[in-house]
C-alpha cells in the first residue's frame, strides 16, 4: 500500500512468535498480527528491536515480513526494520525486506563502529537514495551507543531525506526539537517509541506511538491515541498510567538473572502467550527465559490491567 | 591448517583493500597478504573490526576469507571474524566463513541487544557447539558496550569452550586475569589486540598480539615480539616506542570531520597506499576519507618511522 | 518561612553573578532576586547547579544565601543546595546553608566515589534525620552519573524522609513514576528540572519547575505555569515552544573551545548581563568565557524572544 | 622536606581510620603509619580516594594531614590530595593541606561540573600557580568521569605546571604517552595508581606506584618495586601475581549489597584491622559495611598471601 503521508497513531513493533526449537512459529504470528489489527492499530512494524530483529538470521527475517505482508493484505502499512552495522549492510537489508514486501523501512545510525554526525547523515543519505520505499530513522541509543542528534534528523527531513523518525530515546527535549523542526514539512512522521509517555508525547506535536506494549494491549494504546486527538486529557493520563502499570512485567524478570533485553521481551512474549495470542513463549538465543514465578508476576499485572 | 595450540605470535588484523567503487579489490588483498607473510607474521586474522568486517556485505566477507585461504595455501593459520549481533546471526557466518575455509573463527558478544554475562557465556557455548573449528573470544567494549568478565573467560577456557581470547579492552588488568586463570590450559591463546602494549602483554605471559598496526609495519611487530621473546627488554621497549609514534596515523584524521574509525582505518589504508602495497585508499561507505592534508601527515609518520 | 507543603510553580535556579575578579557580586545578586520576584517566581533555588556551586567557596556559599535570606525577608521560599560528595561533606554543607537562613535544602546523591541504590537510600536518610529543614532530593545523572532511582525516591517519600524531588535527569517516564508513586502523600513535591519540557511535566502531575533559563525570562516561565494550570494546552505549548528557541543561548559558545556547563552558564550569564540585570557576565574558574560573537548570537536569540 | 625530585618507589595512598562513631581515629592511623614506613615505601599519600577523602570534612582532612605530618618528621614525602570539585574550592583545599604541612598536593579534573580539555589545562594552571608546593595531577576517570587526556599532561608538564602524574585510569598506553612524553623532564614522576599491573608500568619507565594495596601488603610492594628495579623480570612478575591475587579481597563484599567502592575500601580496612594495624574496620558513611561471612573471605585471602 501506498506509505500514509504522514503516518499517524498507533504502530506496535510485533513481536517475532517462535517455536521451542526457535524457528518462526507462523501460525503464532498469524494470530499476533490479527490481535493488532483487532485491535484498531494503524500501523506494523516488523523487525525491530521488540521484534527480536537482531536475533533473526536473514533467512527469518524475509519469513516474517512475508508472512505479515501476506497476511495484512494491504489493510495497513507494513514497516519493517533494516537492522545492520553499517550502510553497505543495511542496504543488503533494504534490499531483502523491500523484496519481501515492506511498505516502508526503519533504519539506525551506524553501530559497532565509532561514528560521526556526519557519517549518520551520510548513512541515511546512501541508504534513502537506494531505497524503493521511504525510510524512516530509529533513534535507539540504548542499542548503538549515539544519540542522533536532532539537527541531523531536521536538515535530512529538509532535505526530504527521510519520512519520519521513530524516536527511542527516552529524551523528550530532543524529540520536541525534531518536531518543532519539522513542522514545516507536513508529509514527515515523527513517532514516539517511549511507550510510557504517548501522551505527552503526543502533546508535544508527535504523529503516533510505536509502543513495545502494543503487543500486549493494542486497545489500551488505540484508545489512548483517540483520547489524546480528541482533548481528552484527563482520561488520556489515565488510561496511560494504566498502561505505565502495566509495563511493569518487564520488571518480573530478576536483573541479577537476565540482562534487560531477556526480562522485556521475556515479559511481552509470557504476556502473549497467557492472553493465549501466540503458542510458545520462547526467545532467542542467548536470552535468559523467565522463570515460572517470573511469569507468574506477569500474570497478576495483566489480571490488574484487566487483560486476562 | 590445523590451528596451532596455542597460537602465538604476530596476527595482524588485515585491512580489506577496496576499489574505489567498494568492492573488494582482490589483487591489492592478495599484495597485501604477501606483505605480511614476507614481513614474517604467524598467522592472518580476517574479517575483523580494522578489517571493516561491519561494513562488509556477506557476500564481500566470503570472498574475503575465501580469497586469502586460497593464498595462504596452508602456510599460515587463518582466523575469520564471525561478527554479528547475536548468536542466530552469528551461526550463519560462522558456517559462511568456515565453509570458506577459515582455520579458526574469532566471536565476540552479543552486541545492540542489552546484555547479561550468563547471556555471553551461553553464546560462547552455542556457538562453540556448532562450530567445525576452535573459537577465539574477542573482548572489544569499544564496539559492543560491554566488557567480555575476566572470569566469564577463565570458566569458558577451563571446560574447553574456548582456544583463546582476542583483547582489544585496553584493559591489562584484566587481560592479566585471563592469563593467570588459563595457565593451566596450555592449548589456550591470550593473544592482545592493544597494539601499543605489546610488550607489556608478552612481559606478563600473553602468546601473541593482533595489532592493526601490523599491517603498515609487520617488520617491527615481528622484530618486537621476537625481543621479547629472547628477554631483550630495552630493546624490545625502544621497538615498541618507535611503533607508538608510528601509531600517531590514526591522530591525523580531524576528529572535528570524522569518527575515530574513520580516522584509524582511514590512516592504515593511507599508509598502506603510499607504501605501494594497496590500491586505493578508500575505505567503506559512510566513513569519511583523509584529505590530501591528512595523508601528508601518515606520509611524514611512516617517513620518520623508517617506512617510505 | 514556613516551606510550602507542597512547594509549587516556578523556582528558578538562580545564577550567581561575579564581580570581574569572582567574588560574588552582591548588588547584582540582590538586583536578579528582584527580577525574579518581579517576575512572579514562586520560590527562590540558590546553590544549585546553574548557581556555580560546585564552583563557590564555602565562604562564597554562605554569603550567597545569607544575602538572599535576608533580602527576600520571607516573601518567597528559599532553598539551597547542598552539594558535596558524601554524607558527612553534606552535613556540613546543611548545616552551613541552614545557619544562614535557608528554608529548605536541596541534595544530590553520592558523587565521585561509585555508588550504590542501597547507600543512595541511606546517605538521604542520614541527611534528613540531621536537617533543621524540609530535604529535597535532587537528580542530576550529568553531574553524579548515577540515576537516582524512581523507587528510591517513592519508598523515601513514603517513610517521611523527602519532602520533595528536583529532577534533571531528562527521563519522563522516571519522573511520571514519582508523581504516580508519591500522589498519596500530598506534600510531597515533584519539580522537574527539565526546562524544555514543563509542559509536559505539568500535564502528567508535576507540582513546578526548576529552570534554569527561568533566570533570563521568569515571565515566560511563570506564565507557561499559569497557562498549564488553567487548562489552556495550546497556548501552553506555544509558550513553551518560545522558550525552547530561547534556550538556543545555550549553543552559542562553542563546543569545540568549552564545555557545555561554560556554554550554558555563560550564556545565563550574558543574557542577564545584556538585560542590565547583573554588572559582569563572569563565570567562574575554570570555565572557559564567551567570546563577543557568541555573545551576539546571545543577543539576536534575546531579541528574538522578546526580551531585548 | 623537599619534595623528591623525582619521586619514586612506592607512595601508598593511607586507609583512614575511623572510629566507630566516624572520627578520625588518630591511634590507628599513627599504627598505620609505622606499618607502612616499616614496610620501606617511599612516600605517603594522605586524603586519595582510598583515603575516603570524599567522606571526610574538611577539619577531619587537615587533622589527617597533620598527624601523619607530624608523626612522620620529615622522613618521608608526605603527599596529600586536594579534592574538590573546581579551581576556587581546590584552592581552599590545597590552603588547608599545605597549611597542615603537606609536601605536595594531588589535584584532580574538575568534575560535578560538564568540562573540557581546555578547562582542565586551566584548572591546573591557576592551582599551580596559588600552590606553595608541587601539584601532580591525578587521572581518576571512574571519580570524575573524564579522561585526563596525556597530550594535556605532557604540555603541563613541559610547561612546569605539574611536578608529575597519579595515573589511576587503568589505561596502560595513554601513561606510556605520557611517559614517553615526559621523558625530557626527569623531575617529572609518573605514577601508577594500578596495583595490578605495576610491574607493566615501572617497565615501561614509571617512576613509582601509589597502590591502593599497599595499605595491607607495603613489603610486597616494595619487593615488587625493587626486583622491577634489579631487572628479575620473572621473580618480580609472580610477586605481582601474588599481590593481584591478594587483591581479590576487593571482591568479597557482594555487589548485589553495596558499591564497588564500599567493598573496596571496606576490605583494605577489614584487613588491616584483621593484621591489628587498626583498631576498627569502620568505613564512612553512606557506604555499606562488609558482613561478617565477607570479612571471613578476607581473613581467607590474606592467610593464602603470607599475610596472617
Amino acid at each position: 500500500m501506498p506509505f500514509p503521508v504522514p503516518l499517524t497513531g498507533v504502530v506496535p513493533p510485533l513481536c517475532t512468535p517462535l517455536t521451542p526449537d526457535r524457528e518462526v512459529d507462523v501460525p503464532s504470528l498469524l494470530r499476533l498480527v490479527d490481535h493488532l489489527v483487532a485491535g484498531g492499530v494503524h500501523g506494523l512494524f516488523v523487525l525491530g528491536t521488540t521484534s527480536e530483529a537482531a536475533f533473526l538470521t536473514d533467512r527469518q527475517r524475509r519469513l516474517v515480513v512475508e508472512t505479515t505482508v501476506a497476511h495484512v493484505g494491504g489493510q495497513l502499512p507494513v514497516l519493517a526494520g533494516a537492522i545492520d552495522m553499517t550502510t553497505p549492510r543495511v542496504l543488503d537489508q533494504v534490499a531483502s525486506v523491500t523484496g519481501a514486501g515492506a511498505d516502508a523501512v526503519v533504519v539506525i545510525s551506524p553501530f559497532y563502529t565509532r561514528t560521526h554526525p556526519a557519517e549518520i547523515a551520510r548513512h541515511y543519505r546512501l541508504v534513502a537514495a537506494a531505497s524503493p520505499v521511504p525510510v524512516l530513522a530509529y533513534d535507539l541509543p540504548a542499542a548503538v551507543h549515539t544519540k542522533l542528534p536532532a539537527d541531523v534528523v531536521v536538515e535530512l527531513a529538509a532535505d526530504g531525506v527521510l519520512a519520519g523518525l521513530k524516536d527511542s530515546s527516552g529524551d523528550l527535549a530532543g524529540f520536541r526539537e525534531v518536531v518543532a523542526g519539522t513542522r514545516a514539512r507536513p508529509g514527515f512522521s515523527v513517532l514516539t517509541g517511549s511507550e510510557l509517555i504517548v501522551d505527552a508525547a503526543l502533546a508535544l506535536g508527535a504523529h503516533g506511538a510505536v509502543p513495545g506494549l502494543g503487543n500486549v494491549d493494542p486497545h489500551g494504546y488505540v484508545r489512548l491515541d483517540r483520547l489524546c486527538r480528541t482533548g481528552e486529557a484527563e482520561l488520556a493520563r489515565a488510561e496511560q498510567e494504566r498502561l505505565c502499570a502495566l509495563f511493569g512485567i518487564v520488571r518480573a524478570g530478576d536483573p541479577a538473572r537476565m540482562g534487560a533485553g531477556s526480562a522485556a521481551i521475556g515479559a511481552f512474549k509470557a504476556a502473549l502467550h497467557l492472553q493465549g495470542v501466540i503458542a510458545c513463549p520462547a526467545t532467542a538465543e542467548p536470552q535468559v527465559p523467565l522463570s515460572p514465578q517470573e511469569v507468574e508476576r506477569v500474570q497478576e499485572l495483566l489480571i490488574e490491567a484487566g487483560l486476562l
